[in-house]
């Protein structure tokens, strides 16, 4: 029996324990970090390869993407015969709860109005506003979507989802497809974006569909900076129609300086950190996908890269 | 059949809508705002009412109270006869939930200092935490902490539960009574406070108890002032046992101007707005309690006067 063979070629990722920790679940496998030149291997570890890579390892079984997001993957010229496999949750999905949930919790109870005050030395009073006028609006129900609307309903906002194709979830308004979009903006007062980035959902937040969202409107997102049209935000923010946003992802990353983004008033930035991967829970998912690929069953999470996730 | 008649005795509290909605919900009863001198009344709707309006209303029959603290209103010499009311939630326990997974949140994540960097203009990175380190202690396991502890087990944080008495809370781990206090601190990195002030509980958060708290542990107090010792908070803040805290309730509300409270680097601090009394549920609650308890049945939400709570 050969020797199982998995390279690792990740971007602005320290690969000294991920290498370890493969080497500890796998201790009969060959690990190591990529090179050009380097031999041919049967399993890649990737996020954000070069090109070079996949044109130098034609012979790949399988990737494992420990990103979320496989758009960037997919923009490449990918060995026909690959499969690209996908982490399904690896500590994301709670995180990524967390992260909205805090967003909206905050706009929703004026947390940052009060902070304001407090700084100034004031203690003061705010009405409460009333949870029934804040339904969101969470689009995207896949893995990430899907729990973000039930952290969401435990706290007893009104929650409504929109996805491709229909998807029924407890305690969620289901609104689908193109024909749904309108009514489901309409209905909701803050926006959590969460969608896969594919050519249908690049722009999608633009000025004429955050425009259909409630008065004093709150755009949340979590997904990819190009769903969102960055001028099309300001422009809302600025002409009174949306209340605030809180944005951790934007269309070139780190944001560079002088966007306007990083000193607008009601903007809430963070650097990309709403849900990292988690090492180990990621290396345990890998490797027993692995498993699963070489004794020919099939795998959850694996992407479907004409759909594009 | 004589009329019914409510008094309502509330400091700091606009009485018109309330008398409006509780004349919607009664029609037949005599609804009015309390003066020195008024006429008996059966009903007391209070919150922080003076001494003199239980001198001159010695045939109250039962008593409401707003908030859901009644540690202020057992300090008054009350009517003997008279049964006191607490609302069980009147929408403060979903409140109180997302205030206190806000503030673990954003401690948990390093969401403080993001925003911080992000004010200099940095685009930064921390090291995530772990969630497994981040056992959270709620002290109290009465309707408020119950869900409070529970919304924090849906984010899967290891929850710690500790309670006068034994109570067995699913995805919480139980600790009570005064035996098992110090293994609660110590098994803690961050602590929730929502225990009823009685004399028992009086400074019940002081130097000794948290600083079994775990190194690096962080206090959340949204119960009353007068369960912490400001100054040995200052002191364990200060040589660096604990990270941090967050602070609704104060000894003296308004916080005085001047109290190092306000502007110390590791204390985030709000005005009492942790879980705001919900005047339309309130009213429903206290016109349903009060018709049962005319119809001689039994309500729950009474105040055992003599234990505190």
């Amino acid at each position: 029996m050969s020797v199982l063979n998995i390279t690792f070629c990740c971007t602005n990722t320290a690969p000294e324990p991920w290498l370890a920790g493969l080497h500890t679940t796998l201790p009969h496998a060959e690990v190591a970090v990529w090179q050009p030149g380097a031999a041919p291997a049967d399993y890649a570890v990737v996020w954000q390869p070069p090109q070079q890579f996949f044109d130098e390892q034609p012979q790949l079984k399988g990737i494992f993407n420990i990103g979320a997001g496989v758009d960037a993957l997919l923009k490449l010229r990918l060995p026909p015969q690959v499969v690209v496999v996908r982490l399904e949750d690896a500590g994301m999905a709670v995180q990524m709860a967390e992260y909205v949930c805090q967003a909206v919790i905050r706009h929703f109870r004026d947390l940052e109005a009060y902070a304001a005050d407090i700084r100034a030395g004031h203690w003061t009073y705010h009405a409460p506003r009333q949870r029934s006028d804040f339904a969101v609006g969470v689009m995207g129900l896949g893995v990430l979507g899907a729990r973000v609307a039930q952290a969401l309903a435990h706290f007893e906002f009104p929650v409504n989802g929109w996805s491709r194709t229909p998807k029924a979830l407890a305690g969620v308004r289901g609104f689908s497809g193109a024909a749904q979009l309108d009514d489901f903006l309409a209905s909701s007062r803050v926006l959590v974006n969460l969608l896969p980035l594919t050519p249908d959902t690049t722009n999608i937040l633009n000025r004429e569909r955050l425009s259909r969202l409630q008065p004093g409107g709150y755009v949340i997102n979590v997904a990819r900076g190009a769903h969102l049209v960055d001028d099309d935000l300001l422009a809302l923010l600025d002409n009174g129609h949306l209340a605030g946003a809180t944005l951790d992802v934007f269309r070139t990353e780190p944001l560079p300086s002088g966007h306007p983004f990083w000193r607008h008033p009601k903007i809430t930035l963070t650097p990309h950190t709403s849900a990292r991967t988690l090492r180990e829970t990621s290396i345990a998912q890998i490797v027993a996908k692995l498993m699963a690929l070489q004794r020919g069953e099939s795998v959850a999470g694996l992407v479907d890269v004409g759909r594009g996730y």
